[in-house]
């Protein structure tokens, strides 16, 4: 899509459709799928073939198109792209950004007359391009915190992977890298998907940024040896009153964060968002398969026999976040009185 | 050893010496590995065939055992086993139980005249048998804290397979269980090594006690929801003013805990307590390999390129213990006067 990004397209329209880079299969192997109809698009989000909530909204919205070239010559198109949307929308319920995107493109179908794949496919790319826009902003912004020599520790996959390029979390610490003001990373491997060892390692060593991973566990012990000033994630969904919904784990590194006196940071596109939702204790939680804990890799490790509760995201209280990163600027400890007027102020 | 211990013998002696069964391989596999020689004790401790800090301690007392059989028609055979001792005291550096058996084997030694070999044998069984009777009686200490219908969370394997037999943590928890105060235990699967997953879960399903693994970092969300009023662990080490070193992620539960009001219980034997040692921050705490974090039975699952930090334990300070639990009873806030009196006491 842009130079800034590292030598692959996560997420990429081809002739052929979508294509998407299987995640899944990282780092091992770069493979690709092409998806030539919406529930196999809805398939990929749900099974994790990609994943991050801006990457699912940007994924999502080309999935309309899919369905649109799909159904476009037959006389009931509308109604069965409506019917992939919903779909679509129901593939992964925590994150946002899925029916955010998926409302854009909703818009664009009401309007679209002649061509209309045509004109869905420019609404999918301007989702897609403004959100690597707003990744670059975010990335100022949250970089723009940060103190020369402070050391940072970053949660799951916010980086190219999970957005429309560059990154929310990890577009932060791009930023700051740029800016010269971090040697290193610290990353948890981020359990059971181990999106961290697999997936931003694999990204930061691209961008030949030194990367150290550790155990989720290890996180306050780190913070304890002050190692670290700052820990850094993405959000896939934040509450009207600043709360914030995001991988499961960060709720844990939040409250390890205030207990140290570590700067909790959370970066995310406005697109993240949910001015309708009045806390994070409304949204509904992902719980996916307990076999996700009861094997690693692919590797069955647990005892034939024990059950295993599986959340994928959990909620932090705005309280314990210290900044509120987007690219229309910084909420600082957020709450719903500052959220309401700095969404307000925009317009 | 006895018919508590569920249909396994973690550490045995037998006429061809020491047999340990191989913890790298459960639940997958049960394999018994004989060591004819401590070279190889020593290196079962350090490749972790053996682990918990009381398994450990027990080890290396037969370990001695099996040295003096080895040595025993040589003229120079006690400063063979002199070397013996110190070279199993080096296998594994930070819990105290290694060191503390280890002594009490020399002191053996060192009175033992005629047939030393059964002498040493006949300490060795002392501190195997004295291990699981402390163990039981910590068991009804601890479970007598907890009310019935409490939920509780434990960590990594304190049980059988990381004691003499019958468990630190898993004691508490195995008597609680007998009591009827407990309907079902959450585990933490424990990385790198997955003792939670592939040991504790192990051990509960044998007992018939339902058990729920969770990742490392979904213990704070599980607090948050109130399906927890104990988290329970072992220690590797108590220090005098009442620190706990035990396995990395120990730390951060404990932080989680104060944060929720979770209470915080540490189940040890009065060999784990180090009273020569003033605090937790005085321990070597071991650094194991990368490889243990970046990938999994000969599988890399991180980028390549990628470092990582694996410190084995962490420090959890006394402040954050609520409970320390011991065979000859409970201290609960535990300082370093507290401490002092408790095993003055002992006399």
């Amino acid at each position: 899509m842009t130079e800034n990004i590292p030598g692959f397209n996560a997420i990429e329209w081809t002739n052929d459709g979508l294509r998407l880079l299987d995640q899944r299969r990282l780092p091992g192997e770069e493979i690709y799928l092409d998806l030539g109809d919406a529930a196999a698009v809805a398939t990929a989000i749900r099974d994790m073939v990609v994943r991050g909530a801006p990457a699912i909204g940007i994924t999502a919205a080309y999935g309309v198109v899919v369905s649109a070239r799909q159904h476009g010559d037959q006389p009931d198109w509308r109604n069965r792209v409506e019917d992939d949307i919903r779909l679509l929308a129901a593939a992964r319920p925590t994150a946002v950004n899925l029916v955010w995107a998926l409302e854009r493109m909703r818009a664009c179908l009401a309007t679209a007359a002649e061509e209309p794949v045509k004109a869905l496919l420019e609404a999918a790319v301007r989702i897609h391009q403004e959100d690597i826009l707003a990744n670059k902003r975010m990335g100022v912004h949250g970089a723009n915190l940060i103190n020369k020599g402070d050391s940072v520790l970053t949660y799951c996959n916010t980086g190219s992977l999970a957005t429309g390029g560059y990154g929310t979390a990890l577009g932060v610490i791009r930023s700051a890298r740029e800016m010269e003001k971090l040697d290193r990373v610290f990353a948890c491997e981020t359990r059971p998907w181990l999106q961290g060892a697999r997936l931003t390692a694999w990204e930061l060593v691209r961008d030949r940024i030194p990367v150290t991973l550790i155990t989720d566990n290890a996180a306050a012990f780190l913070m304890q040896g002050k190692q670290v000033q700052w820990v850094i994630t993405g959000a896939d969904r934040v509450a009207a009153n600043g709360d914030v919904i995001n991988k499961i784990g960060t709720y844990q590194l939040a409250v390890a964060c205030r207990y140290h006196g570590v700067k909790m940071m959370v970066a995310a596109p406005l697109s993240t968002l949910d001015m309708a939702m009045p806390c994070g204790e409304q949204v509904t939680i992902e719980e996916r398969p307990e076999s996700e804990v009861l094997g690693l890799a692919g590797h069955a490790v647990a005892a034939a026999g024990a059950g295993a509760w599986n959340p994928a995201f959990d909620v932090t209280p705005a309280a314990l976040v210290d900044h509120l990163v987007t690219e229309a600027g910084v909420v600082n400890a957020p709450d719903r009185e500052k959220l309401a007027a700095f969404v307000g102020a925009l317009g």
